[in-house]
């Protein structure tokens, strides 16, 4: 399994009315985590653009425990638990210290640059198979 | 069933770099939505906030099934289909001219001042019972 | 002189904790008014993106007289004052009913697909020359 | 003078279909810059908005010089080169490595609860005196 994690300070534009953080931001700090893994695990994302491939949302299932709020350091953790195969799954945990504030998941899909579905390149094959091992 | 329909103009600001609107921008559409929803059949949000509620979102699932892009007319449907109880459910689906672009819920409840959960206002109850008739 | 109007309903997402709208979203109704008169003047902007420009914003100048709130219903006044040449002034003030919330410029440039300053395109000259004829 | 540094990295989610840094995030990222300068002299904004004070935009200048681009280290040099007194004004620059991307500048007043132009609290007053002393 791959897991990495990143931190993010809430911005005071990311409140609302409400005083606390406004729910669609969470899909911004999802994305800042999952960037920070594929650059992690060494597959930087503006690679994986240069090299003509597009890693769009498919699908986002979120649960919100607990707000967010301004200046808070949010610590995001990110886990590829399953093989990724053409679909890529990514599953999320926020957490304020000890509090947790969200579990979610996404769903991606390689694109080319016709907007077509297609394998995953190779050098990111590369990475799941030294992570993702067969038995 | 309560059913409504709003409409938003993609804003050049809601694009990304891959050519499309940014995944989370949905989320502020399905909100849109949801605020002409309540006016629609009589209870404005900003009336609620003023009797002190707040509605904040415990859930969120949505899924793409195609990209909006910049300045395209994006219909969105809401629909509450299960009776409200302390828990209100909201279905989305966003279409652009006859192309399905996402299906959607979000999952809110009714907080007090103090962010305790609370019944929804008796304004909100008696709405409900108009639509939601006892058979 | 060219000047057109647009609206645009206060969002929730675009308020802040202050309980007022974030100041950079006042950015965004901008481009809403200004996409809208350029559509209004016969030059849509995707039409401008197909033929290869770009108008980048350059220069932003904005003066915050009151604060948006949340459902307010946003006057836009755009003016292009000054007959534009390779570069492109809009001036804006944003009304809530009578009250002044802004007044704002923006400066742009026309760019060609290769980032540089070129000159507007012939349908673009021609809807000006139609504005600011020659005494 | 008080001058203090804060790097941001660019998020996909700051990009447009132009392939650049939608303009209106610069403003966030100026705000970011002027939440650490605050903190780094000892007067954290969140301690600021407990005491009862706010401190809202009331103008905005600036001029973009070069594009951001999905993630981009971007450095956001702040400074407070005037002794602030009802008024405060931030000038800021922004640069990615050697490359001067926007100046700019944002002057705000301090407010009370009840929206009334305030002195500032005794806390900045003496930290402003320590860095401006009077001649």
């Amino acid at each position: 399994m791959i897991e990495t994690e990143t931190n993010v300070r809430v911005r005071y534009a990311e409140t609302d009315q409400m005083g606390i953080v406004y729910h669609s931001h969470y899909l911004v700090w999802m994305e800042v985590g999952r960037i920070r893994m594929l650059e992690e695990i060494g597959i930087p994302y503006p690679d994986l653009e240069a090299m003509g491939y597009m890693l769009p949302v498919l699908e986002i299932g979120s649960k919100y425990h607990a707000p967010a709020r301004f200046d808070d350091d949010i610590r995001i953790v990110c886990r590829i638990e399953e093989r990724p195969s053409v679909r890529l799954r990514v599953d999320y945990t926020l957490w304020n210290g000890e509090r947790k504030l969200m579990t979610s998941f996404s769903k991606h899909a390689f694109l080319s640059p016709e907007n077509k579905p297609v394998k995953p390149p190779q050098a990111f094959e590369d990475v799941i198979a030294k992570y993702y091992e067969r038995g």
